[in-house]
């Protein structure tokens, strides 16, 4: 009779389904996983998936995800507050910590302007990016989306917006990455490189 | 200050790389989409998780997962009960029923033998199959095992200890897939055809 697993591994296949990249067939192994796996694993896991909807929000200030309101980089005194650097997410906000080039603030807009799947101004935290630029005393904004074709008209957006307040608009560089090989790096980088090339 | 994520964001990255072949990257881009998510969502995959471990155990007789011991095949009585196949985990009986060709019982050895990863004969269900063909008046066994190195290891194995116990033995048939195109098939599989062909 049984053409399906029992019930609860059918819910778990389903529910696991839901995650990006994630078929039939992966949720399935995925769900065998935590079948054979040990109890206190699958607990774990459980357990994570709450607390993480429980315990982090967004930051009142610059929209990060965080635990604490505000969140630790907006509460740092060390930071400078007079530029602001702009990302569309937390995956890019961490990237340039990592990095540890930047040592002002961040504004994370929470996406791009994507006409094509419905995302448009009002959908990203534009408005309250422009309100801090009034109220913060911020002399600088760096634009940081992704050099996409979304991210650049995202940053063309916000450049036209955010003319009016008369603080110092910059863009991260779009160019060869260090280490690359010129012979395989795409006419589009290579050209954008010639053309913000700067002097030695 | 912050070089990584919020604490209860690093924890969910940190369980979902537990999982088979999801790396850093995967993991952080899971969390990403389930902090993104509504509650409820969240709150079914966590549930779903619990659940299968709650409700979810071994057949005492076929040892297949299942909600209800014995699970509903070993408990049909429209089931035919001198018939047995082997498989070596529950997805393979599954496929097994969804091709609709087999009414008798199964039993699930959970692995195969394996000496590389450790997998011994102790380790699968080897024992309760020959206590079940002493007392169950089975007549055949189908040992249907992967035809891999070590489902046929696991099959050749099998046939010898089960020998004694005078029932008959059969392997699923290994050949040309249906639908399949000889150019493109193996030369194992191509000669496993050839050796097992049978009369029109």
């Amino acid at each position: 009779m049984t053409l399906q697993h029992a019930q609860p591994i059918q819910r778990l296949i389903q529910e696991l389904t839901k995650l990006p990249g994630v078929g039939e067939k992966t949720a399935s192994r995925l769900a065998m996983h935590i079948l054979r796996g040990s109890k206190e694993d699958a607990e774990g896991l459980a357990r994570a998936i709450l607390e993480v909807k429980e315990k982090i929000r967004f930051c009142s200030q610059c929209f990060n995800l965080t635990d604490q309101d505000p969140c630790r980089i907006c509460e740092d005194p060390k930071r400078n507050r007079e530029i602001l650097c702009v990302v569309s997410g937390p995956e890019d906000l961490l990237a340039l910590e990592k990095s540890g080039g930047f040592r002002g603030l961040y504004h994370v807009l929470q996406g791009v302007l994507s006409p094509l799947e419905g995302v448009g101004p009002n959908d990203l935290r534009i408005g309250e990016l422009l309100a801090r630029l009034k109220e913060e005393g911020i002399r600088e904004v760096i634009l940081a989306t992704n050099p996409s074709v979304e991210g650049e008209a995202t940053a063309q957006y916000l450049a036209q917006r955010i003319r009016p307040s008369n603080v110092r608009i910059t863009r991260i560089a779009r160019g060869v990455p260090m280490g690359g090989d010129l012979q395989y790096i795409d006419e589009v980088t290579l050209s954008k490189s010639l053309e913000n090339r700067s002097p030695l």
